[in-house]
């Protein structure tokens, strides 16, 4: 007597991420019940087992673990494409728009990102951002799973703007209790929120923004509820002379000081992290997220992944911001995170397809906490799962031996638009291409709008007039 | 009284490219007579001026020069996603398969990477492959704008199928003298083919693959019928050690000593020339080609196109081959090759977006010789050009000032499926996405079957068991 499923997803060419290599299965299939995977297989196999009430023809498709995004600034979708080319990214053109974001134009940015991710395989958003009300709501009602941070940092108020590179910037020990505080709140509403899809994490921002006495304090509270920090760490030269200035010491030694390197760390870039601090931050137990485009495009710099891995620690792909990546899309950064590596190390044998597609898989769920939870396709564990079109030209011809073509021209060859289907906790919130639980135009018409009025605020500020693209726009380059 | 033309394209974000900038006029509009622009201005002026047969509406749309991609093997797609993550990439990835491609294969391959690349903006091929009865016939009946180069080559029969590393290979001056026969024949068949849109350049395949009188006889005949050499110049370690052994000189010393080195040549990725033999070639006039996806996976490798350019040198950017690329799509080549140089100088304005979207038109023009032609959108040159849908999400949203954000969000979050419209001297090749002139989904069949009967013949040599993806393919990594 078949079992009574919900869905049952036939015909693909499964990549199921188990064990430690791709875990392929040919015409294979995925059994659905709830929000579960309650079994993997062959269709055949399956198909005698479970007695559906839909089916998922997944014929001509890849059908793998939903994407895990571990690190994105989501408003930040409203600000896209003003930020890159220059040097001192943050105070020369981020920072005149961060003065004059107002929190409908941030929940518009948010919109935005998780419908262009969601749209191209992403399935849990690993969002860190200053909670405004309406933030995580975006999150429960789209449907996806989320790993929600709120920032917590003891900058004054105004935040980065008016920052000058090179001043050592002040902090304001009230400004970061109130950021606790609003941090602890949002916590005890949100996690665990929508059957466990929403969690939280704590996000001081970075080792430069918060002070020692208020770093601890956060990790107490993150350990007493059970929760991960979520951390920029040595994120830029500018954290590193912060560093100096203020307590004599790089970065890792000062986390290491205070007794912050351990498994409750997910270490958000390490971009001027030495080899021997990231060997010693992989060997503490924490994890790593790695942002390949945005630092390629911020600062020129492969971080050090390569090195975390080796030194056994667990590393997660991240998009970070559209002002200065510019997409959230994450068969853009397994890609970039391929082939930088391989230009890093001049090894074509570097990240192979394979490594990075579980970084973005079952690694990245290992790395963020959630790794009995998501990130292979295996029962018990939630159905978040995407199909890619294999008959998209780009990925044509697709090949079973003697070589299988399909993993490497996902990673090198899938721009993200070849997805078809994408279910998050068994529900089906992408089909054929289409997002079904929003309103795609009206949240793409509401960015625009919102992108428009904070682009008149930056023009009417006179702050503005110090941003480096405008030489770029005098020049007739934009 | 207006003057009567074929098509006006209205309300477009117009990035002309003339000048040295990106050449923008809002509200631009571009008027079309028979194979020719006529007239490019704002909307107002040209609905003034001009009455067309038919408007094409480009609201909400960057409209820009068709996309160039000088250097491709179009055939190769045919086994696109076997040969990566490896070392020797031809010997131990891709050899087996070049044994055993059919004229059928190499067609049904060159058809599905001509449609791939137009869909996505490539309005010019620069298309270098051994010519096989059809293969011309295929850019003339799609429609598109072709530079062939028939491949030159005096390697015995069989090709490099069986080269071991470090072997030094047999040429075969008979087997040289047909290949300069064949590709006289071609261009006389097809130079200026279909109104000029069909070009020939001749093309010795590198100087280890010809001896130093053919290379020479092909840059006399070359000469005599006005055509460029495209040529792989210092393409990898495997020819230096060849031209080393062979003539105790790397190659562009060699070059320069034989009198190759002058504007004649197209100097296809300099993978391994140092800054000093680079800037030697690029004051020599010859142009260069720089195909960053394709040596960034094969080799590890940043080619030195920014050397090349301040020397004074022009690049194109190419995308080449399918089998170690692995797609065909110039925004992918435009972001990588701003992304790579950031990360090889370590510096985020190294090749800013406005750079290589130059380099895919008027520079990329200019270098394979087609600057007066195409390029730039201006009266006089030919209609070649495409329409972006920026209301795609990951180029949401569309700001004009302070800093306007297209050209960014064009190179950095672009993938190409937001092309809408391609146009080609005139012709509409894309209307909405779809091809025009070619059954699509035929040429994705052809391929899928010429690639399934290839892949078995390769699986049916033992010389296929030297694959260093079969490694792989053993690990469940494939």
């Amino acid at each position: 007597m078949p079992e009574s499923i919900d869905t049952l997803i036939v015909h693909a060419h499964l990549f199921t991420m188990q064990g430690d290599g791709v875990g392929y299965i040919a015409d294979g299939a995925v059994a659905v019940r709830d929000r579960w995977i309650v079994g993997v297989g062959s269709t055949v196999e399956l198909q005698a087992r479970f007695q559906p009430r839909q089916t998922i023809d997944a014929t001509d498709c890849a059908v793998l673990p939903g994407l895990i995004d571990a690190h994105m600034h989501t408003p930040w979708a409203i600000a896209r494409g003003v930020a890159q080319d220059v040097t001192n990214w943050m105070q020369k053109a981020l920072a005149p728009y961060a003065r004059h974001l107002t929190p409908e134009a941030a929940l518009a940015g948010t919109r935005l990102n998780v419908v262009e991710a969601l749209k191209t395989g992403t399935t849990t958003f690993g969002d860190y951002a200053t909670p405004v009300p309406g933030w995580a709501e975006i999150f429960e009602d789209i449907g996806v799973r989320a790993r929600l941070t709120p920032t917590i940092n003891a900058l004054p108020e105004g935040g980065m703007a008016g920052w000058k590179v090179g001043d050592l910037y002040p902090l304001d020990p009230e400004a970061g209790l109130k950021a606790i505080d609003k941090a602890v709140a949002f916590a005890q509403a949100w996690h665990g929120a929508a059957d466990h899809r929403i969690t939280v994490m704590f996000g001081p921002q970075a080792p430069d923004m918060l002070d020692r006495e208020q770093l601890l304090l956060v990790k107490r509270l993150a350990a007493r509820d059970g929760l991960m920090l979520h951390m920029h760490v040595a994120q830029g030269d500018r954290e590193i002379e912060q560093m100096l200035i203020r307590y004599g010491k790089r970065t890792p030694q000062y986390l290491e000081q205070i007794g912050y390197l351990d498994d409750q760390l997910l270490a958000v870039h390490l971009t001027e992290a030495t080899d021997d601090e990231t060997e010693m931050i992989a060997q503490s137990g924490a994890s790593m997220v790695l942002c390949s485009g945005s630092i390629g495009i911020i600062d020129g710099i492969v971080p050090p992944a390569h090195v975390f891995r080796q030194a056994g620690g667990r590393v997660a792909l991240g998009s970070d911001q559209a002002a200065g990546n510019n997409c959230n899309n994450m068969f853009n950064e397994m890609k970039l995170t391929a082939l930088f590596n391989k230009i890093k190390y001049r090894d074509p044998m570097r990240m192979p397809a394979w490594t990075v597609l579980r970084m973005a898989t079952i690694e990245g769920a290992r790395a963020i906490g959630l790794g009995d939870e998501i990130g292979s396709l295996e029962p018990g564990k939630q159905a978040d799962l995407i199909l890619v079109d294999l008959r998209a030209l780009n990925l044509t011809p697709v090949l079973e031996a003697p070589v299988r073509n399909i993993v490497p021209n996902l990673v090198y060859a899938a721009s993200g638009h070849e997805v078809k289907t994408v279910m998050v906790a068994g529900r089906v919130l992408v089909q054929d291409g289409k997002v079904l639980t929003v309103d795609e135009a009206a949240v793409r018409e509401d960015a625009q709008i919102q992108a428009e009025e904070l682009a008149k605020l930056v023009a009417d500020d006179p702050v503005h007039t110090e941003m480096d693209l405008l030489v770029a726009m005098e020049n007739g380059n934009l």
